[in-house]
């Protein structure tokens, strides 16, 4: 195969492109494809949907730690949002084949994927019509053991290079925190309704002014017995895959709330 | 009625506590409610579902420009999301009746929802089970004039109150650039697909590093035709009104993913 005929893949995360996420997840792409990482110089853990407006963002070619003649990094000082606009329309010169985010140091399962900065890289890439994929692995340690779900990392997107996407569908894929031989392989899920629980520890200035800390638990709301939910496939040992979509038309209710009598 | 028989509304926005946007919804709600206010400092825009973890987040209680019994105001360095989890968890006493964010200086249809930190705000009450509101003008304008909106924004408000809203379910208000006696009334529609189509400006140093400026274009993906979206009812001088969820799952593509021979 020459060097022209490797698929295109962009890579962002969220926790900075020193990751080890990110490192793991680009030592498996550089492999069979020409690599184009733009992820941001630092974390943007729970960044969400954030995009950088009215500032100006600075962004530069970094040497990566494992050299490779098929990958280039940049390092960006926006959020995942601003690093995948950034790289679809001032670095990249072609359109990728697929976008890749993660792999994420911690769960984006259920509810988290509205606060994740992973997620939200590879849904801003499916909005431009490029296939995409976010990774994350249910251990949020920095010194994360990503190594086992690597073979199914590439097995996924071996998978979406092959058959595509649907345009507006991106693929959210959680990887439970166990050993290669403890993981029983993929499962197609739907989004757990879950929820945060917040804990706020509140502390008091002299000037009557507060600070706070935020610190939470994750809460499921749907029985343990609904075995289509992602939630249901991480804790049986499976690899969690969730066709994901950025409709937030609550379709459902839309004709009762046409009869309100408005 | 009795200052205990009013329902009690818990009002935040993404453009700060001195906006004249929440300005005037405050106003507009303090008549006939007990209205707590938890807002960012500054200007929170495009934050999206952004929170603040692993840092001290800043609030103190605040005097309104107008002083009313019936009004309490909080200013927080954090986001918007941050706001609704500091007012639930740390400063309400009881759960509010209703939550409505805005109004917002700026149009939140279509994909704009996935960006707006005025939805994640509403997004982030209606996750705790609180019926909630997004309001949002066509207007960027800092001295737009918010007025012809107001007695829609009171009638939602109110059918709101009455009514309730199914769990995970919020609802999405945009209201067009239009005076008084060219709007036509409130139309239930759904999220026009759409997208943002950016220009990157990027500037070189000396140092090779780059910093840029992002703008864009609001684009529709679909033809003037479809008259059950919220892009055609503001275009066509409607209040538009989105039932908004956050389940991501793309349910109708499931069922193909899972015969993807995992």
């Amino acid at each position: 195969m020459t060097q022209k005929e490797l698929p295109l893949i962009l890579v962002s995360n969220d926790d900075g492109v020193d990751a080890p996420g990110i490192q793991n997840l680009i030592e498996t792409l550089v492999v069979f494809a020409k690599v184009v990482v733009v992820a941001p110089n630092g974390p943007q853990s729970a960044k969400s949907h954030a995009m950088s407006i009215n500032q100006a963002l600075y962004y530069q070619e970094v040497t990566p730690s494992n050299s490779h003649q098929n990958l280039k990094v940049y390092s960006c000082s926006g959020t995942p949002v601003d690093c995948i606009k950034l790289a679809l329309h001032g670095i990249l010169e072609q359109k990728p084949d697929l976008c890749v985010s993660g792999i994420n140091h911690g769960s984006n399962h259920g509810i988290n994927v509205i606060y994740s900065g992973t997620m939200a890289a590879a849904l801003e890439a499916g909005m431009s019509g490029i296939p995409a994929i976010g990774f994350s692995l249910l251990d949020y340690d920095y010194h994360a053991n990503f190594k086992p779900g690597l073979k199914y990392v590439k097995e996924i997107v071996m998978k979406v290079l092959e058959n595509k996407l649907p345009k507006d569908v991106v693929l959210n894929v959680n990887i439970p925190k166990l050993p290669e031989n403890k993981i029983k392989g993929i499962k197609v899920c739907r989004q757990i309704q879950s929820r945060w629980e917040e804990t706020i520890d509140i502390h008091e200035f002299p000037m009557k002014q507060h600070y706070y800390w935020l610190s939470g638990t994750f809460l499921t709301q749907e029985p343990n017995t609904c075995m289509d939910t992602d939630h249901w496939a991480l804790e049986n040992g499976y690899v969690s895959v969730v066709p994901t979509q950025f409709d937030f038309t609550a379709h459902a209710f839309k004709k009762e709330l046409e009869n309100w009598n408005w």
